[in-house]
């Protein structure tokens, strides 16, 4: 519980209409204390820290000013929400954040009224705010819509498309224009450092004089009829006009821009949301803030307290003493340098995951040929397409859920054209933590369906490697996914040795039923198959098949598992299905693999379990299915 | 073959190098030969039209000053490629345009050396473009890329992304520009009309003075030292830097701007590519065309002209007389009005497809409920789950293969909130002579894989709109698929009945074998059914399935056989395979839908028995299986 001595404001603080009985006065101190308090709770649990601690203010303000829930506030990705979680109802429950049954790390509809749209992936909030918006202005309701987004989100095309839609609305026919504040939150980051023209853009709008003082300052100066040159100078700009009005991209667009103004100034803020609020039509306010304000570490270290485990508020965050475990993510890193230095024809690309994909070595030793192209999941694959046309070999490093993004350019920029392009994904299958926005629970079957894939998954860390390099060896688009975390914590041999395309590995030759393991199930597979005297296979390949293997277990088997860590609805395991529909041959197939169901936020192993993907759930389900399978004795295996 | 008296310049030009043996004089001559070799031939074969008019003296200034294909030229969308084709050795052939076997209407990279990227959906070129740029650069190839782009393929979120990239990389530390020249052809319009803030941006840029005037002007204004004013000027200047230079959202991303010039100025297009040429660094070129150039027709009705059947030059376009039976678009037209007058909370999301998504008689009854995003599929989808936050009830018009764009948003923003989004999806399955890139045999296997939405495919056209009803009705994310064209041609009921979610239609009671047929397939079910005595049901619903059905026809026949118009990797059948085997029902099960390849153009007759999906084929491949159905005498059917 809080403690009201160290929080005697927050303490008394369970909702914003609680916040809304304190004077404007007290607004810092409050501020404060949910700084501190921030601090304290996310020392215990870990979590999302540098980005709530950068909108700490811009919290506060907001709840104080805007009559919350009612007024519909919309926090892009959702990093940034832990503040905001503080102050409406879940306050003494952020410490669960991330654990089964906690908080959720990111707004959920589900969870409060205050969480008015549900996100994770980034640059949907201008959209789904825009929507609100309309319906409301649509049905004669004067609530107003708030979207706040990093300028790290505002990179993604979506917020463009969207800030292009709303601001664009006035011209049409209807001639209504939607009463919408977008705030731009830029802290120059987004997880990794920001990059591009959109930072190259903003970083000129903060230069050393802010716009507003310039305006203000041209306003004076050409407000004075007396002076002798104001008259030229009136001459002149209309001359001029159309090349500087308006000035920046976001009024280019339709929307009054406002700033930029300090995000961490409580007066400032509150004063010039007050005076927005008053305003019609699409605006945009511009605040610039520090990720990782209030707590000199984080601010000192922006990218490695952007999430943190449990740490001593006192001391930080300790380096881990002692070889860690690599994993999948340490493999691949490791993968992509050693490629690069045997194939200068390689490039790597990133869409602003340098951290998390394990780029960071590679984006060092090969600066030429590592691509960060901001959050920006479309364009990453179509530039691999490019690269591939003319000769390079692109690697796509991308998060499973983040592909989703680029679905479309995977199949008409790559696959259609049968381009080399190799992407590794990471974070596929069972995620945990972050959530259902984050789970990788759908790729064997978005991938699958795709003509001309090669789709692997690898059961261990080395086969890993070897998969990346069979896939970048393979001349056409190839597609590894592993999980998140480590595996088996095999040694990784260092070759850059291929597998043959298309081939399984059988484990183990046991009797009656044969299990097909696809990547992270094959030790669980294994464990099982031991236990009951099973055939075990190590699938590899998620396309294509191994169709003869497939065949001659049918041949020689009651029944075959097929084990997945992805949903059965069109996974790896219905593939194995359609192989034997196509080829006539009728054998007993069980399906193992996750629910049809967005799976909450918990840890993979607690995800796994619960989705029967365990060693027992994977027992259970196959013994209730042949039930003299518990009862016989195991025949022993013939490896 | 081409007549040399009316085309004598254009028949001795088979390829670029060809048209590079003409002094420059005879440019503004050949287009002229080649607008009208154009326009007699897409007469005659019909095509797209109206963008390829407006591109040809660009088309010819580009291959006569670019030494192609070893300078990359990049098209976006690719409607305007037919010029292009015709300069490219594709002279000859261009009539055969969307014909099976004949010249792809979008550039290919299988068709043509000269066509570097293949299109279809539009945005990719500069993605595309900055690849190949890098590429070259990295390998130290001096050779030229550059991307022709629409305003309307710009709205794109991708295109932005591109820009950002391209234009902030001279930042990064590398420090490497790509040299890359993007060409912004700029014609007010994509299919539809643009609309949005970009359209808006674009015009302001093309007001009365162009902005390169306006700039020269400024210099020689500043440049006389002697003026009274000039010095107060360069300090008024300094004082208000970075407001109005750079000028150009192109600019502020990091690209050189030109422009606007005159598209159809032969002399200020090559001469302006000839400096460009010269210059270093990302550059965009602004062009001013208009679509449709040269035949007044065309000028007149932009989008009638887009794309065209056979028709009379001199006489244009006629109407059809009679009546022409409805398509599912019409069907579809007709039920949105018809639920709009019945709910005012009903909102129409097009991005871009007016005309195509039938849209058009909506758009102006409803104006204020209608939406154009422009070409902006991912901000289309977010939007919509916005307004139904906000108590609106969405319904998103969009083609199957552009669906794929918005899958993420489709994913995480409707289906992961349960939110009450309708999908209406066009050109679903084969889709025919536009070819792969606008296919539509994917959209059952990636969403079906997706929790929580409810997939429905009608048989006919009242069905169709039965079903716009049911899932217009259910509070829920849901999806109505629907062919190109139209369907069996029923009369289509005025009423707004629903049907009941997850049941299907038992069509016909055989035996033996039953045959369980989705959507646009199900007429041949009944005639393969009917042939050969056996069951037919239309399954309408893919997710979720009539599951007490699928047990009972598994228990009553020997086998079954799922039928749809999608890749059967994944699609509806696996779905039924799936349920049996976790039913624990093991029964013969034979899967027809469309291969694991794509297609290439050709009607959607030709692709249908290709893939073995009409009547013969079908009653083939049951035959096959079963080889007794053939010789018995089909039992009387029990209806």
């Amino acid at each position: 519980m809080i403690d009201p001595q160290r929080y005697p404001r927050l303490s008394r603080i369970q909702v914003p209409a609680d916040l809304r009985q304190f004077p404007v006065e007290d607004l810092p101190v409050i501020a404060d204390e949910l700084r501190g308090y921030l601090i304290e709770q996310v020392a215990q649990s870990g979590g999302h820290f540098g980005a709530g601690l950068g909108v700490i203010e811009l919290t506060v303000a907001l709840h104080w000013l805007y009559d919350t829930p009612t007024d519909r506030l919309v926090w892009d990705v959702g990093h940034q929400t832990y503040p905001h979680k503080i102050l409406t109802g879940r306050r003494d429950l952020i410490h669960t954040v991330k654990q089964k049954a906690g908080v959720s790390p990111f707004p959920k509809r589900g969870e409060s009224e205050y969480d008015t749209f549900g996100v994770g992936h980034s640059s949907t909030s201008i959209s789904a705010a825009l929507g609100m918006a309309i319906a409301l202005q649509r049905a004669g309701d004067e609530r107003k819509v708030i979207a706040v987004i990093g300028d790290g989100a505002i990179t993604g095309g979506m917020a463009f498309e969207a800030l292009a839609h709303g601001g664009g609305m006035g011209d049409e026919r209807d001639g209504i224009e939607p009463n919408l504040l977008v705030i731009l939150n830029d802290n120059q980051m987004s997880i990794s450092e920001n990059v591009g023209g959109v930072t190259r853009m903003l970083g000129r709008l903060t230069g050393s004089r802010t716009l507003n003082a310039l305006r203000e300052g041209g306003k004076r100066l050409l407000g004075d009829k007396h002076r002798p040159a104001a008259k030229f100078v009136k001459r002149w700009e209309e001359q001029w006009k159309g090349m500087f009005v308006p000035s920046t991209m976001f009024e280019e667009l339709g929307f009054h821009y406002t700033g930029p103004i300090d995000g961490h100034d409580m007066e400032a803020l509150v004063g010039t949301l007050k005076t927005l609020q008053g305003m019609k039509g699409p605006q945009l306010l511009h605040i610039i803030t520090t990720k990782g304000k209030g707590y000199e570490r984080a601010e000192g270290d922006q990218i490695g307290y952007h999430a943190v485990g449990p740490f001593d508020p006192e001391l930080g965050m300790i380096s881990k003493a002692g070889a860690r475990k690599p994993t999948y993510t340490d493999v691949f890193g490791d993968w992509i340098c050693d490629m690069a230095a045997a194939d200068e024809k390689l490039m790597g690309i990133t869409p602003a995951m340098r951290e998390g994909s394990g780029l960071v070595r590679f984006s060092k030793e090969y600066p030429q040929r590592y691509f960060d192209v901001a959050i920006a999941e479309q364009h990453a694959v179509t530039l691999a397409a490019g690269m591939a046309c003319e000769g390079a070999k692109p690697v796509v490093a991308i998060y499973s859920t983040f592909l989703q993004r680029g679905y479309d350019q995977l199949i008409h920029d790559v696959a259609l054209q049968e381009l080399d392009v190799l992407f590794a994904i990471d974070r596929a299958g069972v995620v945990g933590p972050d959530g259902a926005t984050h789970a990788g629970n759908l790729d064997l079957s978005y991938l699958r369906c795709v003509p001309g894939m090669v789709v692997m998954t690898p059961a261990d860390e080395n086969e890993c490697r070897q998969m990346l390099s069979t896939g970048y060896r393979y001349e056409g688009p190839a597609a590894v996914r592993y999980p998140r975390g480590s595996g088996t914590g095999v040694a990784v041999q260092p070759a850059l040795d291929v597998l043959q395309i298309g081939k399984a590995q059988l484990r183990r030759r046991g009797s009656r039923v044969a299990l097909l393991a696809f990547g992270a199930l094959v030790p669980a597979a294994e464990e099982v198959g031991q236990a009951l005297g099973l055939t075990v296979v190590n699938m590899r390949f998620v396309k294509p098949l191994d169709r003869t293997l497939i065949l001659q277990l049918a041949a020689e088997h009651h029944g075959l598992v097929t084990m997945e860590d992805n949903v059965v609805a069109g996974g790896a395991g219905s593939g194995v299905a359609e192989l034997l529909a196509a080829e006539g041959v009728d054998v007993s197939i069980l399906h193992l693999g996750l629910p049809d169901a967005f799976q909450a936020h918990g840890s993979r192993e607690e995800l796994l379990a619960e989705a029967g993907l365990d060693v027992a759930g994977i027992r259970s389900a196959i013994v209730q299915r042949w039930h003299d399978l518990d009862s016989a004795p195991p025949r022993s295996a013939v490896n």
